[in-house]
């Protein structure tokens, strides 16, 4: 059987040339938006409506919606709150319908619906998404890394280097892309020590500054949440 | 004294969210344009004109100039060479002024005007240009991978890093940059066999399949070239 490939885009900005309509999407924003989702769904959300604009988020609140958004780590004002996944608690979220919007995330979210499937990928959920993937009976998979403003982040590029690895063991795929093999390399160096490879990457000074690397620990501890969130008709929402 | 700061782009398409205009841009097109370019420069070349577009080339050739160009790997029928270093040699190059234009590195040399100065990098003046970067009295040093049509590709990453540890090394820099570090710890990965590393990369099996892999080793080979080519008047030339 022809094995399935695996790519792996570091931006938003260069997803054009790795678009593959065969191919299941997985969105990484590991600091902050898809590790926010993630801990939603755990906490029994509803479902969640990426939003690109600003303005458009604060429609959403004007019809009575959940509204979380932030950019550039800080709350906007009008929202009932930001991007931290703290913020995304069972008393909030529960049975609930958020808008939601950030300075990366969402964008790549929006922007991805272009294969079979677009996924929602965190270390929270780690596995359930290797496994996910590794179940359906066909198709390709395409990491993009939401990075920071269009530029490359680390972090992403580690959770897609985790999530591949698990892959090309499995045999089932393989790989002829060299940002796929990087991150692979990448996440070997990084997980000997995770939270010391982390001292250096830019978005954990962003956070510290703004007082919001508490949530480091979090966003890179395995398996919390044993959900695969997945756009459907523009609305993030879990089986 | 501040330190001054490097930064890596991992592509031409991303270049715009890492311009600097207090930076050296420095171009990285391994396989094969910058290091065909060096090798020209060690064989006596007077000057290169770096060529964006065939139509452009094709002028170039009715006005009588020498034309080396490519495109994925294959002269085109009306130049007088392609892209491998070994096609510029001292009885084809020495006190001449080549034309030049190639799938990805030319572009990347053309866009890169907009900081302090534009110098070419390859394995085979690493030592050359870190030293130049190492004497220059100012300016951040700004590493741009040509890549493959958008897509990030490892070869590049590599000198990028290997040049990245020398600056920090010394002391007169620091990055704060995701991208370089990760550029450094892939280099300190791969370094440990550098041929068995670059098995994988997809310009090595790309250059395979047209039977132009005679290339790699010269091309990892570090400073058999002593010389800095930089960008002067939309001319490469060498002091």
């Amino acid at each position: 059987m022809e094995k399935r490939q695996i790519e792996v885009c570091f931006s938003p900005e260069l997803f054009r040339f790795y678009k593959n309509e065969n191919a299941h999407v997985v969105v990484i924003d590991i600091l902050r938006a898809t590790s926010a989702i993630c801990a939603a769904f755990a906490n029994g959300a509803e479902a969640i409506i990426p939003v690109p604009t600003i303005d458009e988020a604060r429609e959403y609140k004007k019809k009575g919606y959940m509204v979380a958004a932030e950019r550039d780590g800080v709350t906007l004002d009008f929202a009932d709150f930001g991007n931290s996944p703290f913020n995304f608690t069972p008393e909030r979220v529960m049975g609930k319908t958020v808008a939601y919007s950030t300075t990366n995330g969402t964008q790549a979210i929006t922007q991805a619906s272009v294969g079979l499937n677009v996924i929602i990928a965190s270390f929270l959920n780690l596995s359930a998404v290797s496994n996910w993937l590794m179940n359906q009976p066909n198709g390709d998979v395409l990491f993009l890394c939401a990075g920071w403003k269009g530029r490359y982040c680390t972090e992403d590029s580690l959770l897609a280097g985790a999530i591949a690895q698990k892959l090309l063991e499995s045999n089932l795929f393989e790989t002829k892309c060299d940002a796929t093999y990087s991150s692979i390399d990448l996440w070997n160096v990084a997980k000997i020590d995770i939270f010391l490879y982390l001292e250096r990457i830019a978005q954990r000074h962003r956070l510290k500054r703004l007082g919001l690397d508490d949530v480091l620990e979090y966003c890179f501890t395995p398996d919390s949440c044993n959900k695969v969130p997945f756009l459907k008709d523009g609305v993030i929402v879990t089986e």
